[in-house]
């Protein structure tokens, strides 16, 4: 088969599609033929060499895919050959072949198509187990999500809003932030203009964010912290702003409140399994019903990995880029 | 009555035991008359000028009592004129009688006598609150307590141990470590002669503790947080080490770990209330059963009150030094 391969870590242009063997499933496993992948900002850091696949996974970049299941391992039941899906995957979503534990399938939604369904399996497992499941975000508080045009941002507000919380966002410009309101965001923030802070106070009446969903790590702990509310629940999912950050203990202590750092990808496969299940649950019936949909900016040939790594990059993009053949 | 009042904020020498306006419960409280209170850390703070009473608390020191209930307000049921019982307080403790919302009463547990009922309900309900209700602490995990022979330190080491639990402490000298040792402590470090972040990681073969619950504050979180198993969970009580501290936010992500900083004191009734059930239902048993014991340092008189904290400022004790009328 064809996989986009990494032969020296660097910029874009690093990203090789190349004939490499094609992967067999072993115990509990299945082959899926993927259709289509999507670019995480994961993927970038792991193309710069900073972000190595964890061990047993697939070299090739790619952390989730949608295809149609082509082989079965022995030890697993409830997947036929022919299956429409789309998996989490721990790397290996950028080729035509992928392994994938069969904990980590899901089927695809019904109403969406199998393309757009590669744009699901990481934000939906993101934000479900970030602000649900570790977070515990409740019916009428309020939830702040960094970057909301995001992958992670457009799915978070849309299940933040499907359990009747409050939602703000911060984007760095009005279009972005008029899609955010269009998904059903309540607080429009311009970080470029404004100081997330002092709005979510003023949006809250001096309360603060119940919980936070943060990408962006160091640069806005001390914020975040000062942005929650009591009994908040800071869930930071990335670090683009930085490794280190200073935390207020006062401040965090006054609130009673938690700060958690999670990555779905180190998680091992039975806690994997456990978050996909709960997704396929909870958020599975909000796609199908139509209350809760993928958000995609664009497709671009798989082989062309890098012009869809530039794109993120340049971050100008609303919701997912996909991969497809 | 007479209680310790602080005219002027300062050293020990600023407890003053003074005549005041008797207390008069009001709805929902009951009246205590106090047999014996207990010194906390909190106490040499408000005493100091920089840890104010919440607004409608008593003025007066005093975290937690023992003593006999005197009258009763409109609203209460359950409790009779002349029980004998323990409470935790907002403030009010170094008095002569004072007024306890009813969420906050618990009977004397069997076995134990009035005098020492009084080292209980601030330690019990930090520490159930923390290590169980917030950190989920489980049998077989590893936990951590920073100053093992504290109050908090020595009954965290029992629950802990009591609920199947591997137990580390810290503490700065043998005589307390040998203390700890006998409660049940497994993993003995002295932390001016050891570092405390490869002495838990020898002892765990590199995985590192589950649970921490942590006093310190800032001085000890980055190496608190170097120190977290995966999914580990540091709970901070106290900033007797500072208030800002670094956070490597890569580290606990790598961890999937979590950070929470709580006080019992700012909590609202209704969540001290909900904090006194839990340790009724599942503390006090083991206190009933004699497989976890109040640990009393000495008993001073409370209107000597100044002695009291002159001995936690010096840091000599082990366990809980009590006020006694």
């Amino acid at each position: 088969m064809h996989a986009i391969t990494i032969p020296e870590a660097g910029g874009p242009e690093a990203l090789v599609w190349a004939e490499v063997p094609d992967p067999v499933p072993g115990e509990g496993e299945v082959l899926v033929d993927v259709v289509a992948s999507a670019v995480n900002r994961a993927d970038l850091l792991q193309r710069q060499g900073f972000y190595n696949p964890p061990p047993g996974s697939s070299p090739y970049p790619g952390l989730e895919c949608a295809g149609r299941v082509t082989d079965i391992g022995p030890g697993v039941s409830g997947w036929q050959i022919g299956d429409e899906v789309c998996a989490l995957l721990a790397g290996g979503g950028y080729a035509e072949q992928v392994v994938v534990p069969a904990g980590q399938l899901l089927p695809v939604p019904d109403g969406v198509d199998l393309v757009k369904a590669a744009a699901l399996p990481e934000v939906t497992s993101t934000v479900w187990s970030n602000v649900f499941m570790i977070s515990h975000l409740r019916p009428g508080e309020t939830f702040l999500v960094h970057g909301g045009s995001s992958g992670i941002g457009t799915m978070a507000i849309q299940l933040a809003k499907a359990v009747g919380a409050t939602v703000a966002v911060t984007a760095g410009s009005k279009v972005k932030l008029d899609f955010c309101s269009e998904l059903g965001a309540d607080i429009l923030i311009n970080y470029r203009e404004q100081d997330f802070v002092e709005e979510i106070k003023k949006a809250t009446d001096g309360a603060g964010a119940d919980v936070i969903l943060d990408n962006m790590g160091a640069k806005y702990l001390d914020r975040n912290v000062q942005s929650l509310a009591t009994s908040g629940r800071l869930a930071i999912i990335g670090m683009q702003g930085g490794v280190k950050g200073e935390l207020n203990i006062a401040t965090l202590l006054n609130k009673r409140a938690a700060v958690t750092a999670t990555s779905l990808r180190g998680r091992p496969a039975e806690e994997k399994a456990t978050i996909v299940a709960a997704v396929r649950e909870h958020v599975w019936p909000l796609l199908g019903a139509g209350h809760v949909r993928p958000i995609v900016d664009r497709t671009i040939p798989m082989s062309d990995a890098a012009a869809a790594h530039r794109v993120l990059e340049e971050s100008s993009h609303i919701g997912k880029v996909l991969l497809v053949r």
